[in-house]
């Protein structure tokens, strides 16, 4: 990236700092230097010593953070085209298990595949959402359910962020789902599978953070508490999967132990939410999910607003319950579905999505932040979320201007 | 295009014809000449006349009829992210109305555009479809409410033919809505504006078939008789907006003048489905303004079914209810709201959409018919509506190969 400053100019800047409304800079300048954000202000204000810098003309367009989409399964074998079909047909969760369908499917696929195989399938999803404008994007280990599998998807995750122009943090899920293997011997696939699998991924640097699914088809509240103990002695930060289908209290557990963010939250109640505002945790809104699976059970946006928990917005782009890859459509969804403003959907996979994990310097427009930038063909922030299935991205800065 | 015939070669094909599911054809080859589809079958079946032809290979890929957008406001100035914004912050229907906001603001936008500017801004969003595999979209009126407003759209909508390649039919749609000037007087405004833009744009030859909105904020089933009376001796088919919001029997009296479709019908009853089966006429299902409105009333698929009334699909596209540019993404709400399978929305989206639109020459791949065709990397035809935001074309076919 070139070390001398060059200025983007003529924009109008949603930097999501502040108190105005979108944090909004008409007539803007924004300096990059060395990859990070050196200077934003308005046009007549820029500095003198910037004045001589490289222009780069934007036409009067919007500039925003880099998307962010802060909880995705990308890696993944196969997908779940034909169970969706087989259901859609009127056959039943039985007939679909028989068949060999469900997130039994999703795992054996996954442990079949070759890491290259992984990797090519996790990087046509992720140009999808790279073509939308996102700088950063979180990927979930969980489909391997073994050691070794585990270990794979997570290289595959890293090798994402070599191959492609994205920042990408780590999610270790092996507390997803019981393996086959393991049916009815939860607590057995927790000590001899999952934390040993943890342990090796730490080790091999593979771990940003820990999550877990928390809910009554997967793991008791107890099982995720001793999963997120050695995250603690491991020093890495814990996230959850919790109260999705019903309230087992696990944002409240999570919370506990300073998650990152409680994901889902549909049946969240005010006690969770207390508990999360408390401790700093975000709540990760994942429409997608709740649309595909017809869900009525909306998240308490309003009870989240008013006890100042910071609310997120990811795709949670998984082959099944939410095989959804465009952020942009997650927003337009958290507003339609779960009555989210516009900035709140645009803070939700910006800031907040930062925030969910544990990034400080991406996510806003402001000095010493990183230079990760989208540009957009649209007259003001609202139209990112309104608009349904179309992708006004103009074009995307990721350290340089691109 | 090239006169010689060519080959598309190693391929999928969704035929949508015959009793095979999706019609499909495995290791199949395309002959193309002069635009039209020559020949389709199973590569070892191909005439030994074609075997010396240029082909082609497509990879195994999927093959489909080129995608068809029945139903579209594609056409209109401004947008609606303003009032979007204002809603999910809290206003109320009174307040927008008053800041402007509704049909009133987008005919007002339509009526102050040039005819370039509208092409513009259509042509943006004919190119998001087009960049589907979208090959026929239909274009309605109906933001003008004035003659040379409505002239003025249609002259766009046959400008995007002209500017793109796609196959474009226009629906005159000057019974949309009452405008401001005529307010509860709409007999008179079907009198004076509506009737007389009607004949002036089909002695034109701007009018491919006659629309209406029947609905109690809109127009009678007797207002709207007047103007299909019109539309009968002028030689123009009708369809018509009926059913969205209650039950006013306009399907049945579309049904009456033979129509093509009758679109949106989540309150048709058996009455209604019945007059359609014994018409022909097709039901459009909009999924995307059932979404954006958050509707709970289905359309009564079962019945559809039951009664052997073709189902089509559309993006509904409009910047009001339905601000929605992806036919892939209504494709898949069809199925994730509507309980459509996979095959009957990829029938709504081509065959069926052709009906609709009083088309016999494409939507579906088979010898005569026109060369429109979309390649897919997917494995299954499930794939297209299972995705969601995510755009696996390969390519597009329109007479040639592009
Ligand atoms: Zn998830
Ligand atoms: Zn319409």
């Amino acid at each position: 990236m070139p070390d001398a400053p060059r200025l983007l100019t003529n924009l109008t800047a949603a930097t999501l700092t502040g108190d105005a409304p979108y944090g909004l800079v008409s007539d803007g300048t924004i300096a990059i230097e060395r990859g990070r954000v050196r200077w934003i202000g308005a046009r007549a204000d820029l500095p003198s010593e910037l004045a001589g810098a490289e222009q780069v003309d934007l036409g009067g367009r919007l500039v925003t953070p880099g998307l962010i989409d802060c909880h995705t399964h990308l890696v993944h074998g196969g997908d779940r085209a034909a169970e969706f079909e087989m259901r859609l047909n009127g056959a039943s969760y039985e007939e679909v298990a028989r068949a060999g369908g469900g997130i039994v499917s999703t795992v054996t696929a996954t442990r079949e595949a070759t890491q290259e195989a992984l990797l090519a399938g996790a990087l046509r999803r992720a140009d999808a959402l790279i073509a939308e404008g996102v700088t950063t994007l979180e990927i979930k280990s969980g489909y391997g359910l073994d050691l070794e599998t585990e270990l794979r998807m997570l290289r595959v995750a890293r090798a994402v962020e070599k191959n492609r122009p994205v920042r990408v943090k780590t999610s270790f899920l092996g507390a997803h789902a019981v393996p086959v293997e393991y049916r009815d011997r939860a607590d057995a696939y927790i000590d001899e599978v999952c934390i040993p699998a943890l342990r090796a991924a730490h080790a091999e640097g593979l771990v940003d953070a820990v999550d877990g699914f928390c809910e009554g088809i997967a793991f008791s509240p107890a099982q995720i508490a001793r999963v997120f103990d050695v995250a603690q002695t491991l020093g890495l930060p814990v996230k959850l999967h919790a109260e999705q289908l019903s309230n087992l209290g696990g944002a409240a557990l999570a919370a506990g132990y300073g998650a990152l963010s409680a994901d889902h939250v549909e049946y969240l109640d005010e006690a969770g939410v207390r508990a999360m505002a408390g401790a700093g945790t975000v709540a990760v809104l994942l429409p997608g999910a709740f649309y595909t699976l017809r869900e009525t059970q909306e998240p308490p946006v309003r009870m989240l607003r008013d006890h100042g928990v910071p609310i997120a917005i990811a795709t949670d782009a998984n082959p099944g319950s939410s095989p959804l890859t465009s952020l942009l459509l997650a927003m337009n969804m958290g507003c339609t579905l779960f009555r989210l403003t516009p900035e709140e959907a645009l803070r939700g996979a910006t800031v907040n999505a930062a925030r969910a994990l544990g990034l400080d310097d991406v996510g806003t427009i402001a000095p010493g932040q990183r230079a990760e930038l989208a540009v957009w063909d649209v007259e003001a922030p609202a139209e990112l979320s309104y608009r349904i299935g179309f992708n006004p991205l103009h074009s995307r800065i990721f350290g340089a201007v691109q």
